[in-house]
């Protein structure tokens, strides 16, 4: 496999927009910035096949080698998120149908059935096409396959395959009907024919989780043969080079652990929305390491300024981009890649961000923080590449829990798993406590805690697997709507919380939900330790009978007042938490630093409030990653042995990083 | 006709959905909880007719065996609230056309054109098959037809139906012009087909009221066609058996009053929300005595615990199901059925509250409530079976108007028909003075006061009644936005209120709409004798001008300041007060205080703020019904002659009840 | 061409809804409201042809003989806006497809394919049968087309005419690519059959601002079609009337500059909203004048109470129909017409005011208001019809511009463009300085100070325009998102703002975009002279580099204080303004005061705050308009030789006008 050679700083760039003054200027500027990687030519398609199985590729070669005379690789992207408007013209079936039931016009991008065959017989043509003109050329560092993969078609070529994938998976009707409990509501099936996709049309999309939660495990492997079938022609002509898609940053439209099985690298577009939190981006950069086990990925997009899509498009402040980027190179990412270069003159993101602006020159505060970046990158060289984070704490987070958490009709609409997980995340991150991400059936032994939040639906045998893990010795921190289904939805019978009622050693009879104005409090249990006598609760309540776990906290008010909310329980040598309500973030602040005493987690260096701080290693170096979000200076006390990682110079003992800055440190590490 | 010897306890049960050992234990939990009835097989189409025609009923009947043989009664549903998968795939005509003019799939329930002929021609002959079957089981106690009738369906039969209604209502075209006023905007037509259904897809649904609210009672004429075509079938196998259906609790889509004369008894289903003002459940429990002119009904369904479907799924509070279903029996029903026995462990409607929760057991707080009820209800015998209440206040209810008055543009949008009847209807609660619900074809002879919140439209010879009925010594209470139209939503011409200006003796000459910040205070004329000096109004302002009518209180602020906004009329033996303006409640309650003293009504017993105190009477008992709504214990002075209707126990003078306890008390009556 | 006798006084008829009893009663009401036009029959085709080609015009010979009996005009109305049911049914073509793609049923109105041959062809028939039959009758005063043009139509028919237009504007897919920059997306064509409308279906009507912008010109190209289609006819027999169409008074879905070219007469419906600011009804009516360059227009419909369709319709105040009324004269309006003189008995509006209301007669406060206005307007004669206004203030308003400023993805979602011209309108309007209204390429020689708020895009030559009316000493003033784009939405390049940056003297490198809670401050530079030492300022914040130009102010907060946010560069003899944010009112108050007084304007007539004055002025005489909008009596200093131009009282010196009222005084001036 090809080796990285550099940490790859550029990103989108669309020279098709453009003439060739406009792009001989931007050679010149690319290399001022320190440019060395650019993805293109992701909208290409209609000008590289005008007409069906007929191709103009001068422009685009012409466009590579003048790249590569001045010194920039290509990720090379496939075209195939838009296809042209002739063809959706002469193969309508190209075109999607949408949840409503309408058949769509073209227009827009990513607005194609997967699953249509002209589409794929097109889309694998062009790919060959491409692969064979530009497999040797120098520029080439890897295929960027399509684009944010994410449309949803009910179509009926998606029907037909929708209901061949169910008798695939039930085998019978009577299959179905068992696994999805279709007793309910009398809708039995007696032959998958009368199996129709879930829309607005039979509101199924709201009102049938099991059918639902298969429609999007379906698509998931619908974009996964459709990514497949550019993936096996393109390794056909270059087998060494990698050869992945960006997935969106809104990820939860498709199974990304499952996508990513079939990418060779790992690739993300990060666009945290202004004043989000920045747990959020951390979070999303730990989940895009956990896709391929901690291997490093790559950041595909992010915006070198405002973005034009947002309700209120917010500049960039001066050093913010910088912290963003090196914030994803701290958690696992082995770029650093932008959309985009050159801002378009016209269309839909005109407005959008980018290195040069439509002022069109280098003079620009946006031009100058990218150029830093890409000396300062130009410096780390290939050390950092492939760098792994080494954590103790592992977070299960699965896609098919998400789904079914909100697809739930009850107990409370404002039950949304993303905030749960980051709440729990938070409490770490804060703490710079290194978290893996973790599928649902990924070995747990290595770890020292495991955190499922709201893991409502326990698949396969997790169940057994986490009372094991507590057995031999494991912490477990989970909370409440968790171990409550199995998979298809079905409810665990018996009292809640089903699969994870031994390891807690509780029941809970019920669960009150109440709107956000009525919320109830902890009370902490007398000796339990906790900085504060009570904290604020909301949203659920579980109302908990102990058997056998300890009682941490108790409600304060309602008619469950006395009640515990939260517990500990003791199983064989570990010990296992339960938070049966939906906590203020203090109170799991205090819970987290309670677990991390008693495990013995630690960060890579202690820092103060405000200040992230995380490690990555190769064979032979270590890198710290220290970043001051706060808007004051920080002092940080290094150990010995550090350096920047740019300059060399050595770095250690009681240092002041200055407000919004930071060091990328290196050390290296006796073998 | 058949004499119901119990108050049925129990409700739905879907053993479709169990395996023979759950049902068996089922029983056992029924035994227990002393549940007397219930209510199957409402989704079991699909099973029980896997293809068209040939039936698999065994498993029915070894269930009813079964329920039987442990003193268990059914109210037998027949299923066709959710036709089979199979039969909307054969027959596409089954499935409906919605209000945007899409056709939909199949999915959800409730979810059929109900003027399919292939629709009506299978649910008859699944009633003959089901009919024919149990008509001499000694388990069967009824016949309870589909669920919850209400889809509205815009498919091309309705579209031809509702022509085929219009010609018979209205003859000619030019019959319909005029009745609909049609040439307002052009809409002459020359023949009924070139009427065309009110949907989104000519925006007369909102925007044409006298077609939309013919459409409205077209398919409550369809729905009873409906709903008659399985009750012929029913009665020739059992002519002495109750037949009715259970209607939503979300009551304005039907008209009820035309509904409910072709039931055997009146059903409903009474899912109050959350924190609701229970003055809006109790006008419900109302209503529903009205359907039939004051005989019992049953309540078919209600949450034995938390829904599934609200934002907030609430628990419901200890002591709160016992209330709520006592509340039913309080106004005049005669049953306790619940939604549901068991909970599902799949489906839109797993976290459903039932009696028997995933838990499975009998040890819960819900199944414990449960019990004492039943056991209660079983030693209240069929004592109570069929009691009057009786009343001296009517208050008149029009589902056309309902619709009228929602469909006008103008004057205010905050102008809703049930929260203007709910505070009016509120005052006489509040004081326990029990209230009639009547149609607007009633006799109203035999009250002492007619209430007609915002009767906008005023069908038939109603005008006239009113005035016969005032002039013969009755009193009137009508509100604002009273009086103004005919049928066919035609305003009454020469001035406001129309129907109503001489018995109020007023002319309103215009009416303000204001927004919510800009309210008005209405003065009370000196001597008057209200409590207060001034009330606050708000919405509507009807500016007065007084034509024989005393004025009880005037505007304080805005260019009408000084004008009468409440007023009472002397009409013949009697008076008819008028209120001009939407009003704060306590200004209502204090005129309902006068009106009382004036007609000398008063509650059966009475009861401190917070205690509901019904009555209701057999041939030869009284039973008094006393609810604490409150969260202290409530002193009520009860006659002599009463004793706890469970134990027999006497019950008099000075007693306390506790916090949220309920007595039913019992009289005998000399006869 | 037909010269207008008197001011227009009336307004809508519907006499086919009126029994003839009714209708010669409402004879009598209008002579005695002294009305002197109605405009009828606007619904009137189903009546007039019952079947195609068969027409039945008795009852409106009737109708209209008996109105000049009574010696009332009429404006005849061609009712082509509501096609008759029939013709829906029989040629289904002539019903619109919706922007959902849905293709609608018959009801509502204005509720046809403009580009519907079949619609075409019969209302060109109907115009041509009623011109043939009225255009000798004495009433006749002119013609009223249709009524508020305004469908958007996606159908067949409209998806081909698009494309022949496209073709037609821009002769080779070639060229299209290259205006419309389809590069972008991949969206280049290669056949025009390849384009389809903007509709939800492509979601291209939001997402690609050129093509929703062209299809906006496009079908205001379809009306005037449709407009032409009659006119054409109608001029063939009354080549001396004017034919016009009435405007909805939602003015921004046609390009009303286009559109009026072809009118004889602008004409447009008032409806302004309650408690709105009166500065937005007197820039509509500015906008009136401006549309055939200051000639005087009508206005053909305001209501003369509440409206119905408003979420709370407040009554009309005492005055304020007659304060609305002679606001409308004030501007250049030459009529004071209403919708409705009766209110229909049902229908969709009937809780609509009109001068005759529900109640039917005379003796109510509207039939006395609207009979002063009748009396008052009739002793006005012809004397003030056709006088102009005369402005040294121009203000260029454009729909291209204002279609591209809200199709715009970013900066910020709450940029609106009516509401940044209202702001800077209003600073002169508040002083009374007149403001003429002017297309993008009205000649700007003869005004001191032209207005180009929000002006983003730079049509044709007017940046070079703008730049040679500052050299030769104009005054500008423009505003934030201001020259950056020209035509079809293309930014232009190398600096904002573009088109404008030479004559400001300033590059704006970035803008800022902050939620409305994130406000900044502008500090005023010392010795600027402005009243305050800051002003709040919202939404966009440009950041500002001088090239030449004088900063006014600077930002107080965020990483661009200190940077300037408002300017003024000398520029040959003249100079030029430049905001670069939102600011709060006040502060474009104090700087209009500033740029009076350099520029010398000032009002007809000095007034104390929430006194309108205007002037309009014939050949011989002044006519001037003060209207006390407070609520309470205001002083004026009047000059010499006015008099009332009702009573021909003489009014001048000190003068009261009491709270609400108004005065027209008139003057003779020396010729």
């Amino acid at each position: 496999m090809y080796k990285q050679k550099m940490i790859y700083f550029g990103g989108d760039y669309n020279p098709e927009q453009w003439d060739e003054e406009t792009i001989r200027k931007d050679m010149e500027l690319f290399k001022k910035a320190h440019v060395n990687l650019v993805v293109l030519p992701v909208f290409g398609w209609a000008k590289l096949e005008p007409e069906e199985g007929v191709y103009d590729f001068d422009w685009l070669c012409r466009i590579v080698d003048m790249l590569w005379e001045n010194g920039i690789r290509v990720l090379m992207a496939t075209p195939t998120t838009a296809q042209p408007a002739w063809m959706s013209k002469k193969y309508p079936e190209v075109l999607p149908v949408d949840i409503k039931g309408r058949k769509r016009t073209h227009g827009m991008r990513v607005f194609f059935c997967h699953n249509s065959k002209k589409y794929r017989e097109r889309a694998a043509a062009l790919a060959e096409e491409m692969a064979s003109r530009f497999a040797s050329h120098p520029a080439l560092a890897g295929w960027h396959v399509a684009n944010e993969y994410g449309t949803y078609c009910y179509c009926p070529t998606c029907q037909a395959k929708f209901r061949e994938w169910l008798k695939k998976k039930y085998k019978t009707p009577e299959g179905l009907n068992e696994a999805w409990n279709l007793a309910f509501w009398g809708r039995q099936i007696y032959s998958f024919e009368e199996m129709e996709l879930p829309t607005e049309l039979n509101d199924d999309y709201r009102f049938y989780p099991p059918i639902q939660q298969d429609y999007l495990k379906f698509t998931t492997d619908s974009v996964i043969e459709c990514f497949e079938n550019e993936y096996r022609v393109l390794k056909k002509y270059t087998p060494d080079l990698p050869v992945m898609t960006n997935m969106s940053g809104y990820i939860k439209k498709l199974d990304q652990f499952e996508l990513c099985k079939h990418l060779d690298v790992v690739g993300w577009d990060n666009y945290p929305w202004p004043f989000e939190d920045r747990s959020l981006a951390a979070l999303k950069h730990d989940i895009m390491r956990g896709l391929k086990q901690g291997q490093s990925y790559w950041v595909t997009e992010q915006s070198p300024n405002q973005q034009n899509w947002q309700p209120y498009n917010v500049l960039k402040r001066p050093g913010e981009i910088r912290r963003l980027a090196y914030q994803g190179l701290a958690h696992g990412a082995d770029t650093a890649l932008f959309f985009q270069m050159r801002q378009s003159a016209a269309g839909q993101e005109k407005f959008h961000g980018a290195m040069i602006s439509h002022a069109g020159h280098e003079n620009t505060r946006i031009f100058r923080e990218m150029t830093r970046m890409g000396e300062e990158l130009e410096k780390l060289g290939d050390r950092l590449v492939g760098a792994r984070t080494r954590s103790k704490v592992g977070l299960i987070f699965d896609w098919h829990n998400w789904w079914a958490v909100e697809l739930c009709s009850g107990p409370s609409k404002d039950l949304q798993y993303l905030p749960q997980v980051q709440k729990y995340y938070k409490a770490f991150y804060e703490k710079n406590i290194p978290v893996d991400i973790l599928r649902y059936d990924q070995d747990l032994s290595g770890y020292d805690l495991i955190l499922t939040p709201c893991l409502y639906q326990m698949r396969g045998d997790l169940g057994e697997r986490i009372k094991t893990y507590v057995k031999n010795g494991g912490t477990l921190l989970t909370s409440v709507f968790s171990g409550i289904a199995r998979e298809n939805d079905r409810v665990i019978l018996g009292g809640y919380p089903g699969g994870l009622r031994e390891v807690l050693g509780i029941w809970i009879e019920e669960t009150d939900a109440l709107p956000p104005h009525m919320n109830n409090r902890m009370r902490m249990v007398k000796g339990t330790g906790f900085p504060e006598e009570a904290y604020d609760c909301s949203m659920l309540y579980d109302l908990i009978h102990p058997e056998g776990a300890e009682t941490l906290a108790v409600y304060e008010r309602e008619f469950y007042a006395g009640m515990p909310c939260a517990t500990v329980n003791a199983y064989g040598k570990g010990k296992a938490y339960y938070v049966g309500t939906d906590p203020e973030q203090s109170f799991i602040d205090a819970l987290a630093e309670r677990i991390c005493g008693e495990a013995g987690l630690c960060p890579p260096i202690p820092a103060p409030e405000g200040v992230e701080c995380t490690r990555r290693d190769t064979k032979d170096r270590s890198f710290y990653f220290i970043i001051n979000h706060r808007q004051d200076p920080a002092k940080v006390s290094l150990p010995e042995g550090l350096a920047c990682a740019f300059t060399g110079e050595p770095r250690q003992g009681e240092q002041e990083l200055a407000a919004g800055d930071v060091w990328i440190l290196e050390k290296k590490n006796q073998e």
